[in-house]
């Protein structure tokens, strides 16, 4: 509701980047995982067709009770005992048991959560299609325009708008490379309850392929205390928000009144003088980067993960990744409307 | 709306805490803002009782449109324009143009969030007062339990639950002290579009001392590209979690099994070892003092405010004040509810 | 060495206050306390005459053996085991065994940073006046120069030098309050083992007062897990680069050859272009704001102390407050510089 | 000196990697930059072979003026100029004016970096590989020991040590491959002035392709303004010192009296109670991931990189891309120790 969330949100709200972490979103992709669980050890022989069926069968009907999850949430630290336990109930007996089986809360949040990453990823990446199509469309259109290259804050030579866009495009393009090399690659998480895969039996490794060819995702060894993917997913993040910052940088700079070399789309009025257009757009670019930094900084703490499981570590990843992803997300946006509205003006003296 | 809300929300969530930081509370300070200006000017002589009556009703009766104040946020970065120009339409002929007469953007919208800050820095104070007396009652009923220190992560001497429990009370009354007193020092912001009080006219001083007198905040000099004290509410939120983050800490450890030195109230439950109780609030508190830890750095980013105001640095803020707000208490709630049921257990020997 | 530092040190490097930080200044103090501890003890009677005595003459001609401290410390964790075997050795029979009695590693270490944190605060009080009285002159000499004021990085309303002068200068003289008070009110470290003072039986109050008495320190109950202070030196270091570093970016900005409104002294060359003066000395500013927020959040993270004493968090500790102070007297030399060369050149349009 | 440096210092000193760091260092690979350039050009036949002779041969024999340098460096914000200055004279007429000729500081700073990197990661690599196959005896030879697994500080399941120490091993060989990779593809920098070329004229891809095959280095377009590769670098610093203050924390954990699942080597003496033995080392891990942790958030912040080259933000590079590899090579080398003296100790209860 509008009147709950601040002002300052709606400069970082991304409907569709907020849905994948709703618990909504949370909760339907662990019944995914649960039911790709079932299926997988019916495949490998494990589990009798009948049980996966039924288990599979209960998932697509199940209404997971938000609220009961919720409360189990804060007394858990987990959704998963409440989900499993209710789960269980709607396939009822005798396969109830089933579900879940051999699993630890750990493989069915993660395995969870590679699932929306997934999704966040490609929908990262279409995005970055846009402004790198806006930025070729500038670069087609007004590259010819002169401008004058500033280094260390001075004036340095002149060089023209096409060179400007090559050193914002060049990072861009990079980052969405890696974006999508990220999200080809990211893996299942399924090791049990201490992370080594022996509640699950001998045919462990059969099992994690099967699972991972299910979901679309990679077979992997757990990484329940290694969170060097999520770190590296931070640093996406992060290096995507950053660029963005320099490029929201870059424009606030060339707005400026006495640099003018550039003219900006909708820019924000001002309560007190009537003849101001400020950048708004460029420097929530450079809010959202200062942010993201300072995120891939704290979430990098949670690399000192306890033992074979570190709720606290593990908490903080949740505390923090939605945010830089939300962040991410709102960066793309403010900059696809810059730069479709921006205008270079030629400059050839400081 | 629990959907779009992550599960991990529910470990931060603070209804009371994020309502100070919704819309309609900012809204509702900026407008107490706007009144007292009004009733300020008319109390030293430079605007007319009966515009500053009809400001003062206008305002009383005003229903902004959210809507299209949050449009207005995204587009010129700050509320205020959309805001004074529906509130001059509101007040009418001959008076609307007084409205917000000689103050800008920050002047409303900082002297709003000391308002908002000073009752959020009371509601803070309450719940420390809570955890303070619960920490008391622990002292009188189990402080001559015998624990064991320990240093360095060894068993160090003999102690006592007493102790203990000073080691954890002594920086919380601190910071309890410095919370009110911040809270007693809250200034208004009033310094007209470039901050040094020249659109206000001579009277300049006597209508600074007169609002603030007013808005029951502190007389003092703008501080518009100064955000000193918006880092020093910053850091009692840090040391306050991060005193919860160690008694967190200290807890977790000493409910190790091996350790066995406290049980804790509402273990939570493992979806694969029934025979786990884990010390999930202990944990959160952990992750909420790391989490702001990392906003405080985040936040100090803000400090290099460009000239006579920065919207990347100001924006920032925004993003980050709440959040450190927003953990604050729910750490205070976490520790309250741990401290309430906690037992101490006789410990003598490694 | 200058071939072995980098040569980017020399941008931080300063003299005075590393060596502050060196091994011989921290030996330096923590002999002073052990003498004061002994001298003390003597007073309120729980020590003889002879024994303190015997102390005291043994410190002032004591020698400590550095290379074997410094391989203490990389085994113990702390300098104290090695340094007190020794200085035990040099005092001898009978009294050897009075030295350090009842105290404990941290004790003389915390104590002795305190020691050196005070003549350290004092030196950055006098660097900050130096500022000041230049803010001042600046003001009284070229104060009148009409420049343009700049919000959210857009020409705004005229102002004057004296204006931007005022905005730099108010921060600076309350961050300078501050120090001084800080300076004023550093405490003792006395707790012993494990932190609570048995181990100094009956009169551990008397001999804290004593001490503190002794040492110029305030007296304090030990704070051995609780970091509070450090924070707060740490914040203050952080808010004094930060303004300098607004005082940095706003110079950069200013002097950028299409606004034109300030020259600097000591413009630096550029291999290529021979026509540029880089703003070298303002932009050192920004970068040191920039990496002491950063050491503030780091530092943060060491609120979260284990038990009686954290290794981690107190060597984290170690690891940056000193880089902080550092960054702070480097910051404090460069603004010297800038601010003594500083010419305002008018500005009355955008 | 040991008398100048801090005595914390010890615990993160490592020769071999700040020799790297040195002003020697840097000054010879930026030599090794000019000469090759000199060659490169040459060889693509812009430079008479003459002239590349004489270049490589002042080089040669050039000796640096390393005070000199040092002052330029802080007039300047860089070496170049002072050093080229000297270079050409070394050089003389009539060759002198060729040596640097199209490149800017930048070029030869940022290549210099690179020729450093690939030693550093090399050197890393190396130490990595001797904790990997420490980690492969300790699973050969105490493997079979029975211990408990940990999740959420509660003992968990039973498992081994070889399990315990799979989950340290695997994330530490994706590490090593990791930074062997980064090494393969260090690319020069080569930009000229503003950075796109247009000064080497118009054989300038044929040049950077000749320069990146002399220097051993990769062949890539200019990265004046795009950091991601720093980024990367200490991504993966903060990886690795992340997983490293992981196993030290398992450690310090492990190794509590009530647990003692391990003990380890070397334990540290106290002041104060003779019977402890601290888990030094495993603390120092800690501290430098965290440490590490906090820098990679400090320098994401140099991303916002104002237009074609900005001062502050890659100052900010060389004041915290040194510490984060200084802490990464000091965690490898005290993790070797720790885990070359490691004893399991088998623990099959709570």
């Amino acid at each position: 509701m509008l009147a709950r969330a601040s002002l300052a949100a709606s400069l970082i709200e991304d409907a569709e980047i907020s849905a994948l972490f709703g618990a909504q979103a949370e909760i339907a992709a662990i019944l995914r995982f649960e039911a790709a669980l079932a299926r997988a050890e019916a495949d490998i022989g494990t589990l009798s067709e009948a049980a996966a069926e039924t288990i599979e069968d209960a998932i697509k009907s199940f209404a997971p009770d938000l609220a009961a999850i919720g409360q189990g949430m804060v007394r858990d630290g987990v959704p998963i005992p409440v989900l499993v336990k209710a789960l269980r109930a709607a396939v009822g007996e005798p396969y109830g048991a089933f579900v879940h089986r051999g699993a630890t809360s750990q493989d069915a949040v993660d395995t969870g959560l590679m699932l929306r990453m997934k999704v966040l990823l490609g929908l990262l990446c279409g995005r970055l299609d846009t402004i790198l199509a806006a930025l070729e469309t500038l670069a087609d259109t007004q590259g010819a325009t002169p401008l004058m290259a500033q280094t260390r804050m001075q004036a340095a030579l002149p060089f023209t708008a096409a060179d400007k866009l090559a050193t914002w495009a060049r990072p861009l393009a990079a980052h969405r490379a890696r974006l999508a090399a990220l999200g080809d690659a990211l893996p299942i998480q399924l090791g049990g309850p201490i992370g080594h895969g022996v509640s699950f039996g001998a045919p462990y490794e059969a099992l994690r392929a099967e699972l991972a060819a299910r979901l679309g995702l990679r077979d992997a060894a757990p990484w329940h205390s290694d969170r060097t993917l999520i770190l590296d997913i931070a640093q996406s993040f992060a290096l995507l928000t950053g660029t963005l910052g320099k490029i929201g940088q870059d424009l606030a700079l060339m707005a400026q009144n006495e640099v003018g070399a550039v003219s900006l789309p909708g820019g924000g009025a001002s309560s007190a003088m009537a003849h101001k257009q400020n950048p708004v757009a460029a420097e929530v670019l450079v809010s959202l980067a200062r942010l993201n930094a300072g995120y891939l900084g704290t979430l990098a703490q949670s690399l000192v993960h306890e033992n074979e499981r570190s709720g606290a570590a593990w908490t903080l990843e949740w505390l923090v990744l939605p945010e830089m992803a939300q962040a991410s997300g709102a960066a793309l946006s403010h900059a696809s409307v810059l730069l479709a509205g921006l205008r270079f003006q030629p400059r050839t003296e400081p």
